[in-house]
């Protein structure tokens, strides 16, 4: 008599999603095969619709291009941009599920210190099921990692800790640096394995790269939106770094926790300094005035879901980022055209009944 | 002729002491001898006076004893703690250099994964010349680090950084776990080598413990003082908690850094869970209290020294946790004795002489 192979089980198989904005590259896939294939893709095409991707076999997957968000969103497209990675965000409205990862297509499965490959997809997944602690630093990082805890006077109400909304992974190799510091430093890797995972603290902005992120989408999914970017607009490059910017407010302001840390992707390609530098100067001397804006939001009380937060936060970046250039009251009218896209795609979520209640209110 | 030895000057080995609180190991001072040779210590006996402390040949050091704290500040010698490595703060007030380094006597030489022995003072030392970053948390940790930059979306007018006035160091073996932790984690060890040091962000407060710490003596010393612990006191085991607090919140007000993380020393023995739990079971439950007290504490414009925002502090002290036991207007008391001893000590640092003016004032 033989005895049954044991099976295990992915963890989340069946409530996450993984986003990718394209797949340029066939090998990608393929070296991610042994982590991913269990899960369900949703890749989001970010340039000519016309242009085939090609998913190797064995994948479960489903392809957005410009035509079918067209198509889905009617008027409401506006809101996603078209010939930029920001497009992805497009994927996380569309998904059922309760969590997202996602991850661009020049991320390969790096290896830890002892050569072992780092399967990403687990760290995020344990990031976000085991609690954050926004409210107090803990000197030894998580304290909820094996073989670590709370340190001598860390108050102990705050032990339990809060939900983690926001998982954000690093990247080996090539790093995350704007045009300036690629052009200054083009030589520059990244080949320090730092084994650690921390919540970033209750009123503390990071720059939130979309490389490598696991979030619940279900918690802060309504903040997840990259903006517009690319095609038409006077700015690229601060998609990921604006729902950062959004999203880490309003987990703030909802008491939810942010991480960041492992797992390390290798990132295995730098673009374009001069591409990336025409991107992002606008950006460069904008984030002067973004970044104390979003260091002095307060939301109200009443915003008690992330829908309602985000409504909130679109009308306070018309306010006080509008006078900047008339592309913040562009992006305020987008971001309210992604919430009415979110609860007309997900109505069911949390809030949006209350939510689309205040929509219809005369503004 | 002979080509002359290149002599390699220690980094600040003219402006900065070590401060050790007491000395029951003699292997100690042995094994650190390679790194702290070249430094002048300053020893602080804990306990009896009439014992001796044995310092090997070779190092450079003045020790004190109760006796010697009695004379050298005659009834401000109160606010100098007995009996409790409390104490230490002693050394701070009597050093007359720009830097501190303050370890323990169970702190032993660590070794990194590669396997060399750790220099935790030349770490220090690093880190506290070089910039802070408090405005703004950077994924890659330290930004100054060799192979290490801000990533993108860090806003450029944030680069220059601030000046940093405390070095937290970690370690590993024996946690710095509480009597509760201790007893339910009897064999945990840390033995996790975080290759990261990071600054801990404006408006978070953190455990600061004082087994293995650098601090800039000129910018922030006199809020090291470390409290009213041991004998004749209701609470033990809080003085480096109750230092950190108080030093985090006027380096935030004050616009200066703290930093954690690098460098690790070994941690060789645990202290006796049983008698820490006496120590510490008021401050367990006080520090419900305290933190949202610190966390909650905003200093007037005018505090712009440390011993100006120590006086003020020493104010809100009273007032807000007085309510909760006597000790702390005991303890509000003693850091107005001990902004006192500081200024007699130190007359030529930045703004004692305004704050003498202050202080004649009729309260």
């Amino acid at each position: 008599m033989s005895v049954p192979a044991t099976v295990v089980t992915p963890p989340l198989v069946d409530e996450l999603d993984i986003v990718i904005p394209t797949i340029r590259n066939l090998d990608f896939l393929e070296q991610w095969r042994p982590f991913f294939q269990p899960y369900h893709l949703i890749i989001v095409q970010d340039g000519d619709p016309s242009k085939t991707i090609r998913v190797p076999e064995g994948f479960d997957y489903e392809l957005y291009n410009r035509n079918d968000i067209n198509r889905i969103l009617g008027p409401k497209s506006s809101c996603i941009s078209f010939k930029d990675s920001a497009c992805r965000c497009f994927g996380f409205l569309v998904s059922k599920k309760k969590y997202i990862f996602t991850i661009d297509d020049d991320c390969f499965v790096a290896k830890d210190p002892s050569g072992q490959e780092i399967n990403a997809l687990a760290q995020h997944i344990h990031n976000l099921l085991t609690p954050a602690t926004p409210f107090f630093f803990n000197t030894l990082y998580d304290p909820y990692r094996e073989g670590a805890d709370f340190v001598r006077g860390y108050p102990f109400s705050l032990r339990e800790g809060v939900t983690t909304a926001i998982s954000h992974g690093l990247w080996l190799n090539i790093p995350d640096y704007d045009a300036p510091t690629q052009l200054v430093k083009p030589r520059e890797r990244n080949t320090r394995y730092v084994d650690a995972v921390m919540t970033i603290p209750k009123g503390t902005l990071f720059p939130m790269c979309g490389m490598n992120l696991g979030f619940h989408r279900e918690l802060i999914g309504p903040a997840m939106y990259f903006g517009l970017m690319g095609d038409g607009q006077p700015i690229g490059r601060y998609d990921d770094m604006w729902a950062g910017w959004c999203a880490k407010v309003i987990c703030d302001h909802l008491g939810l926790g942010v991480k960041t840390g492992l797992p390390y992707i290798w990132h295995s390609k730098a673009s374009n300094p001069f591409v990336n530098l025409k991107k992002e100067y606008k950006g460069i001397y904008w984030q002067e005035d973004i970044i104390p804006f979003f260091q002095n939001v307060t939301l109200p009380k009443e915003c008690t879901t992330p829908q309602k937060c985000y409504i909130e936060l679109s009308k306070l970046v018309k306010e006080k980022l509008g006078p900047i250039d008339p592309y913040f009251e562009k992006l305020s009218d987008a971001m309210v055209t992604w919430i009415d896209a979110w609860n007309e795609l997900n109505p069911s979520t949390n809030g949006a009944t209350t939510l689309k209640v205040e929509l219809s209110k005369p503004k």
